[in-house]
């Protein structure tokens, strides 16, 4: 078109009301001009001057927008011959590569009436919207082929994703809530010493030091290492060096980087059954195979058959088995570290909330009991100060510590050293074990309170296992009862529990019961929140009613 | 052995100027001394009463470390027969089901002289310790077996790591270093508002609001993802609704989440060759099959062999490429695009600091001319904050929104949400467009300096490329040179830069250069800085003394 005729296209859809500043307006009804062939590949482009005074614009705006396009290859200019529309269909696909043959000092100015043009546009741009009499040119702009592409996109989902990730997301188990009663596995956050919390964090912000700030070193800050070493020997009687603990963001993390380091796709990999179904995640996108392995009264039980094909790894919750609540035997722990010595497994242990068992300290970790240097520790933050902190530390073998630094390192990049410098200093000062102390009484309480209204509505019908530690009990129900539809029924009545059937990979295995959290529901509200989880079991098992 | 006998013994090692709890001490002595066998299976421990009479000790104390070592199933006590060193022997490897198969009601207790104990101390448990002089018990019992595990885990070192592991570590590409002349890609964090900062943090730690402590929903916090619409639509051309933007910790998980849901093990994946290492490592940990593409001035250009062969997913940079820095061509996007269209393709543009575009606004993102929701735009706060900050973004095709949002819950478990709701507030606020702003002229000036400093000293002998954005500069050594020599003689001198060959697959390609970063240099150390650089550079290639 014309120059005129451009001024008049260009004036009909610049909208001064519209609050999008002018450039912006200028340079993308240029681009769409130009993509639409509205303003064909080669047609000459009036000049800053012309336009700014046809459109009543500042010259300055147009020349900055001309300059914008010619970087972006829209346009080129070519001293003497003013500023021509470049040739912006695509390159031939086959023909890629002798193109780029053409070597690095060709700019997009070599490519005007470059040959092989007049192809038809390409389906997969944006045609209707220079045709479109909207005014507001940025949102039809925006719109159209954006609701294009999310139709088209919706006929390929089906195919989209992978085969593990179609895998990943049909088993997925997380939850929309991520608190009430009777959420499992959510410590208390109200109780968090916040003050104390922002003292430290305000003062490491004061002290700006930018290498708190950047990248962390493989495994961590060290002060962090160093606390938390002290703090694993004496409280969980973990045999480490400050090196030999690698800083993570959870358990999730800390269990994939031991995957990733130590096995390869299609190894076999002992899980407890039932186990942790965020883990089963992690295991299964890493293209490992999970073998279940029942657990007894003494934790992981494998058969003659499990024990005949030795594994790779093992993941195990010695202190107490998720989310059943034992606490592995020490003659099985025993047998464990032997089988694995002689077939050159490695265990990872969980040890996701030990620190919260009542009447009783803490049992020793399993790790403490290895001198093969084949156990993997991991633990997390996550239950004794709160989830969102995402800190979580793993302790690898001597022999491999510097390997698992420079791989967490590699792999993801951490930061957080602020964080992590005012976490040292919680646990330095103390807070840390005095909060723990804690949170310990205040969850024996919230637990006693509900194996009181347990035991006051069912007596014996319903027992509950797994109450001496953690941060959950769970309630059995009588065999063939569907758990799945008992917490449906609560959720209706906005009380979430987990069926127990749901973490059993076996479904021959599968118990009947229900996973109930305690620990962030109020005192107070605790009584009433299980009846009226009470009324849903009722509702679902007659038998009860 | 006799009572009286186990008192001298303990005795002996009590330690009481120590600070260790005397509680801890007897606990770990008497678990010492049945794990190596002085107090062997069956033999009966000396009542609480007299064992503390003879130590002069609290009574209280031995009862409470009998009935800990009863949990741990070290003793055990049956009615009438008072308290009884348990078996701790290992489980029969072979016959542990049919010991499984006891049944529930089973206890530690059970197995007091159970038949088959008087087997050999298995070679994984500690023996020397008893034997041991000293009177630290925690020391020795901590040090000797950990130094046994070392040694041993040190000859299982070799074959430890898995293959992919192995890999890993043997291309890790992470650095020591995170600042200073001239560590590129490291942003100046000590201008980062943390005044600011620490106001939005403190106002919410008081709010104390605990769905901001405890786990993230899929996707992460819905008021950051709203922001960060608003800010990709205007300042990069993003078409996309806040339920399609996911936060990440960063451009490494952001990948690792595409790779997992749209890959499988063994897909063949096009990389831009050079490419960044850290990325490289992501995709090979994911057993992925990458195919390194050659790029030119347009950006990656693939050869007639390479369209032969259509890749699952396709990793480009087409802002800045990383970390030559070029800007890929319309042309080439087009092409790329209309490629991917016809072969099912996913590709992820990774657009890691196209902020920093000096002299110029930044270009549109490839993501904007996607109109077959095939682009997952990914990219991060690393270098726009600061590195240690870990906030990440992925925006998803809109009919994987979802899918991408419990993948990320399912797999990373993340929180952060407080950080988030801070970090919502500074970018609504406007901190965080000035901010870039004011290190786009800092980082343009610094730039500068260091060409300046570079011409002066080599004049158009070593030419520097890229550095139109970002924050590094290519300074291009005469082919053949061995780079790698130049980074190691640089660093011997303090400087850090990155030899460029290291960031191509393909040796026969690999350019030889350096990576130059003066973003985090202080202004006034750039050109000393270069002069040192050039020291080593002089001291390395002869042809430049």
């Amino acid at each position: 078109m014309r120059a005129s005729v451009l001024s008049d296209w260009l004036a009909q859809r610049l909208d001064r009301g519209s609050g999008q500043p002018v450039y912006r307006q200028l340079h993308r009804l240029l681009q769409q001009a130009i993509l639409s062939r509205e303003l064909p590949a080669g047609a000459r482009v009036p000049s800053s001057r012309l336009l700014a005074a046809e459109l009543g614009i500042a010259r300055n705006t147009v020349t900055q927008v001309y300059e914008q396009l010619v970087l972006e290859g829209y346009v080129a200019s070519a001293t003497g011959r003013g500023t021509y529309v470049a040739d912006t269909s695509p390159d031939e696909i086959v023909g890629a590569n002798e193109a780029g043959a053409m070597g690095v000092d060709r700019g997009a100015g070599a490519r005007v009436g470059r040959p092989g043009t007049g192809g038809v546009l390409p389906a997969s741009l944006p045609t209707g919207a220079a045709a479109s009499p909207s005014p507001g040119i940025a949102a039809s702009f925006a719109a159209q082929p954006a609701e294009g592409g999310g139709t088209h996109a919706a006929r390929e989902a089906a195919r989209a994703l992978s085969a593990r990730g179609a895998r990943l997301i049909a088993g997925a188990g997380v939850s929309k809530r991520q608190g009430g009663a009777f959420m499992p596995g959510v410590p208390d956050v109200s109780r968090f010493p916040s003050r104390v919390w922002t003292r430290l964090t305000n003062k490491y912000w004061r002290s700006l030091r930018p290498d708190l700030l950047t990248y962390a070193p493989g495994g961590g800050l060290a002060l962090l290492r160093h606390e938390l070493a002290d703090y694993l020997r004496t409280a969980r009687s973990v045999r480490c060096s400050p090196e030999q603990i690698i800083i993570t963001t959870g358990i999730h993390q800390s269990v994939d980087l031991a995957v990733r380091l130590l096995t390869d796709s299609g190894d076999v990999i002992w899980t407890e059954d039932p186990c942790y179904w965020g883990l089963r995640s992690v295991l299964h996108v890493s293209g490992l195979n999970p073998r279940p392995i029942a657990v007894d009264s003494e934790g992981i039980n494998p058969s003659a058959e499990d024990f005949a094909v030795p594994p790779r790894l093992i993941l195990v919750t010695p202190s107490h088995q998720y989310p059943l609540g034992m606490v592995m035997s020490l003659a099985r722990r025993r047998m464990l570290l032997e089988y694995a010595r002689q077939h050159q497994c490695w265990i990872i242990e969980d040890d996701y909330d030990s620190e919260f068992r009542y009447g009783s300290r803490p049992l020793a970790s399993l790790q403490g009991l290895d001198t093969a240097g084949q156990v993997i520790y991991v633990g997390s933050f996550g239950k004794t100060l709160f989830p969102g902190l995402r800190v979580g530390y793993l302790v690898a073998p001597e022999a491999l510590a510097e390997s698992f630094a420079t791989a967490s390192a590699e792999l993801y990049r951490e930061g957080q050293l602020l964080q992590q410098a005012v976490l040292a200093e919680f646990i330095a000062e103390g807070h840390f074990t005095s909060h723990i102390r804690k949170m310990r009484g205040l969850y024996g309480q919230r637990r006693e309170a509900l194996l009181e209204a347990a035991a006051s509505r069912y007596g014996d019908a319903l027992p509950a296992m797994g109450g001496d530690a953690g941060l959950h009990v769970v309630m059995q129900l009588p065999e063939g009862c569907d758990d799945r539809a008992v917490a449906e029924a609560a959720l209706a009545r906005n009380i979430v529990v987990r069926p127990l059937s749901g973490y059993y990979a076996e479904r021959a295995r599968a118990a009947s019961g229900l996973l109930i959290g305690y620990a962030c529901v109020p005192d107070e509200e605790i009584a009433p929140a299980f009846n009226t989880l009470g009324e849903a079991i009722d509702a679902t098992l007659p038998l009860f009613a």
